[in-house]
């Protein structure tokens, strides 16, 4: 029944064959691996606006108030510069490792384990937040067309997560056409977005009032500007999963990864510093739950028109499109993990639809969490993310300059210089987001990840000392089994066709056959031991007083004490149990047996035997 | 650990000859079995007045309004006289039944096994509706006093449910004589209220103003009287407890019972008629949350008097000590019917405290779950409740006829025609409460009832087919038991020390042991069979294709296959299974052996052998 309704839900199971990748081109890769970061543009924004804002409002520097917001412009700019560096700095990671080379290889590889496990750490934490973010802004985004989403934003969340989580468990191909869908739309609407907002202010078709310019940038604080820059990072996020796919390019598979990634570069800067000048040159600044986007298009396109709402659900789609990325990453990772023993071996398992099922389930469960921690916001989650992603940047740029310095391939000088460039100034970008937004949130991050590392080497420790411990390497097959001598212990509470079943088994595997009877009303006891006299005298049959109405301890601590008696021996326990025909009448039997297996199962070298009788019950 | 817990929670356990039975005077055992009756004093005569008053509110037949209340001091009359023919013919229950004849036993040796069942069922809803109406009605009096109490009653009621769910895990001796403090305290305090009231009423010294006396009675609706009467009757749930519970009494345990409930009777009565009387007195009638008597309590003795105080905590300890006794009465009654196999076994087996642990569990959960249905409001409770008690009152005085007719005992006429009079008025009035109270939420008992019969029918039929495929009656003892030829299948998905050792004991109890490995990764089948080979060349190595990834399936149709070739033949199934040294390290292993056990467990005739191997993991 289980497995008809999973069948329904999830489909047939898929051929191992089917799990080869299908090559696509640049375009629909493009679509497939930037709709992360390109759909962070949806967030960064609003979120330096946002710090602006409260400095603003908090009336600390009362000259400079007014004058903090004229800081975005620069801060946008600088975000630019950064995402340069990076995009230069992956296009040597892509020729270094044509085959994707993710934060955790490339620094395992060059900087050893530990550093692999600090960015797989990293990653795993961020691939949930990314789920969380997107998510969440995304609800927030149509929730500004169509309020009354608004108030659902925690429930709805939930439920997104689960229809991508289930999409995901059925196995969807990112090489799908329809994916490519809303990376277009979102960036289609959101150039005219910019297009049409900069053509009326400059023609004066509409009545801009732009954001006071002050006389001079020196009158906000360094700390604040550090603070906006900190946020606006999320712009960055998802920049590195190109460099992670180049294996599903088209051949020439390094060459057009590299040409896709200066598209994506592009078009992610373009978007994002396109919409932190609208804000600007319009006095835009989202308060309350009206996401940057919505107010724009308000302004720009009018309320009610038709670019506007196609606008806010290609935003939203784009958005839920990027949660969709991190269900094929974070499982992807978490079977590296496991596959290097550093996580649990189910991870490393494909379900029977050739998907990382419990990995799915994990994402889908950390996400749902946090959208529910945290009300489902996206500017009370945004200071726990970036943090993680920088931690894998620097680290993956840092292990490049070690990876060139050892290889030294052709162009390995201008490689590393490259490299070194992007992993100090990420290295920085760490430093000033890890230092303010520290209070905001990053703590629990910066918490967790030391966790995570440490429960990774305690898994790995436990891996490879039961490794050693079952090794056959240096030892040799031996001539022959050395026979056991069996110990047979029956609990029994009657005698009736069950128990003779299970005693013709035991005593086919052992002359030493003991039946046990815990007495619980001694009343019974001298019928029951003649009874049993009769059917099976050459049984012995041993009665352990139960003052205390317990079966199972007196039942134990006689075992314990038989095998204690019999150092060479195997004690068998032979438990008989019912099959009934229908599960339901389970409830009426069987729960001493179930205790009794329960309470041996953490018992060394002993064995349980069930031997299951039929009954009908009817 | 959990045993710890438990036994510091619980106690320790008691040896079984504690459970002996102590014999208890008149006085102690008043207090005991008639907490329940008395008890309800404290909200019948809301309940007749609340269907006036609603009567009343209603305004349908504006010249009878205000002359509802009147009928309150008729009804009252009713049910004493009612109460009246209760007492005489449980009295003559307590002379056939002198070790105590429940309703279940009367009816069911009387009337047959379906009246016994009908009554069974009857009763356990009826104790669990005790349990939640008492502890509902208790809250309700000590809020009355303390208002800010009310607000919180389903997550008290909650707490206080638990509270004696664990006293009674724990074993409480309802002969405790700190048991008899809530029962006097309360017949104390009620009198002390009524003689006050009474005697400040006739002097003079409180100015009262009776409800209105009408010209006529007849201007109150028959159907409206019908209804005040059958909420009224709620007064009468519990009077059969003390011939239920003869066998407590000190000797001449009949007489001493037989006079006990004469006490009872009177008391119950001339609260009952007291607290009326004086409601019609002072013209109060309970509106809202407040009790009828905290209204009496304060216009008698004064809100914030001692006495007041007194007498609502008190009322609140009778009504909790009235829920307690459905702890003894509900396990009870449960392990009767399990013995007679009506119900699962496990409810008839006392736990280590002497107690029937898993009645006391079943009891807590359904009580709670009412409260937090009905909001823990008494009032809405009440329709539910009677309805059972009234259907076991007239099974077992219809029961009672049946054993006079047949016994024939001296005096059985005079006997006969009391419990006659009792079956009679009794059926009448469960006519009534049945149909008017249906609509108001009698429907779900008399929905309960057929389906907790025809469960108690299925129950029994199961374990009498059981009975019968098991027994042994008939059959002649084997002259020896013939030798099993057994076939071993031992799953293995590599080779190590866990599996030679399983290995070993599979060759040790058969010599037709066959390894099957199941190939999801076909790369690695050739290096694992030479292995193999070179280790174990003796044993045949079964390759198992599984396209679809899947360990189970492959194995589970092989197993059947092998058991379908040999027909005479056992296949034992190995499965090596790790025991970890520390127990969350099993979320690291042991998946598969844990899925083999679960999808062999419903198979017939197989016999499924866990060899352990510890494995330290450090």
């Amino acid at each position: 029944m289980f497995t008809q309704v999973k069948r329904l839900i999830l489909g047939q199971p898929l051929l191992s064959h089917h799990a080869e990748d299908e090559k696509i081109p640049k375009w629909k890769a493009l679509s497939t691996l930037s709709s992360d970061a390109v759909s962070s543009v949806a967030y960064a924004s609003d979120a330096i606006l946002s710090v602006l804002r409260d400095f603003t409002r908090s009336g600390v520097f009362i000259g400079a108030a007014a004058a903090a917001y004229v800081w975005s412009i620069p801060v946008a700019l600088m975000i630019c510069t950064l995402l340069v560096i990076l995009v230069a700095s992956y296009r040597q990671t892509i020729s270094a490792y044509p085959n994707g080379g993710g934060a955790y290889i490339v620094a395992k590889e060059n900087l050893g384990v530990n550093a692999g496990l600090v960015a797989g750490a990293a990653l795993l934490i961020d691939y949930v937040l990314t789920v969380s973010v997107s998510v969440s802004s995304g609800l927030e985004n149509i929730g500004s067309a169509f309020p009354f989403i608004m108030a659902h934003k925690q429930s709805l969340g939930a439920v997104i997560i689960l229809i991508i989580a289930l999409l995901n468990l059925r196995g969807v191909r990112d090489s799908a056409t329809v994916f490519a869908f809303p990376t277009y739309a979102f960036i289609f609407s959101i150039f005219t977005l910019i297009g049409l907002g900069l053509w009326r202010a400059v023609t004066g078709q509409v009545q801009t009032a732009p954001l006071p310019v002050p006389s001079s940038f020196a009158a906000v604080p360094l700390i604040l500007v550090l603070r906006a820059f900190a946020e606006g990072c999320t712009a960055l996020t998802g920049v590195e999963a190109i460099s992670n796919g180049v294996q599903i390019f088209r051949p020439p598979a390094d060459r057009n990864a590299k040409i896709t990634m200066v598209w994506m570069g592009v078009i992610l800067g373009a978007l994002f510093l396109g919409i932190t000048a609208l804000a600007h040159l319009y006095a835009q600044v989202p308060v309350g739950d009206e996401t940057l986007i919505s107010l724009l298009g308000r302004t720009v396109f009018g309320g009610g028109t038709i670019l506007y709402y196609f606008t806010q659900i290609s935003t939203a789609l784009i958005l839920f499109l990027a949660a969709n990325t991190s269900y094929a990453d974070f499982p992807r990772l978490a079977s590296l993990l496991a596959n290097d023993r550093f996580l649990p071996r189910q991870l490393a398992s494909m379900g029977d639809r050739l998907v990382f099922s419990n990995g799915i389930l994990g994402l889908s469960a950390a996400s749902m969490g946090l959208i529910v921690i945290f009300g489902g916001e996206t500017m009370r989650l945004l200071p726990l993310y970036a943090i993680g992603v920088f931690i894998s940047f620097t680290l993956s740029q840092a292990g490049m300059v070690v990876h060139h310095l050892r290889e030294k391939e052709p162009n390995w000088l201008r490689s590393l210089l490259l490299n070194a460039l992007g992993a100090l100034t990420t290295f920085v970008v760490l430093l000033d987001i890890g230092s303010t937004k520290l209070l905001q949130g990053a703590w629990m991050v910066l918490l967790c990840l030391p966790i995570m590392v440490l429960f990774f080497r305690k898994i790995h420790k436990h891996y490879m000392a039961v490794g050693r411990e079952l090794t056959l390497v240096g030892k040799k097959p031996p001539a022959h089994f050395k026979k056991i001598k069996h110990t047979v212990v029956i609990p029994i509470s009657g005698i009736h066709q069950g128990v003779l079943e299970a005693l013709q088994y035991a005593l086919s595997i052992s002359e030493d056959v003991r039946a046990v009877y815990v007495e619980i009303d001694p009343a019974k006891t001298t019928a029951m031991k003649e009874e049993w006299v009769r059917w099976v005298p050459g049984v012995p049959f041993v009665v352990l007083k139960s003052p205390y109405r317990s079966v199972i301890e007196p039942l134990i601590k006689y075992i314990d004490d038989v095998e204690e008696c019999s150092h060479d021996d195997v004690v068998t326990v032979v438990v008989p149990e019912f099959v009934t025909a229908r599960w339901w009448h389970n409830v009426l039997h069987n729960q001493t047996a179930l205790f009794i297996r329960a309470a041996l199962a953490l018992r060394r070298r002993r064995v349980v035997t069930s031997v299951r009788y039929h009954i009908t019950g009817r």
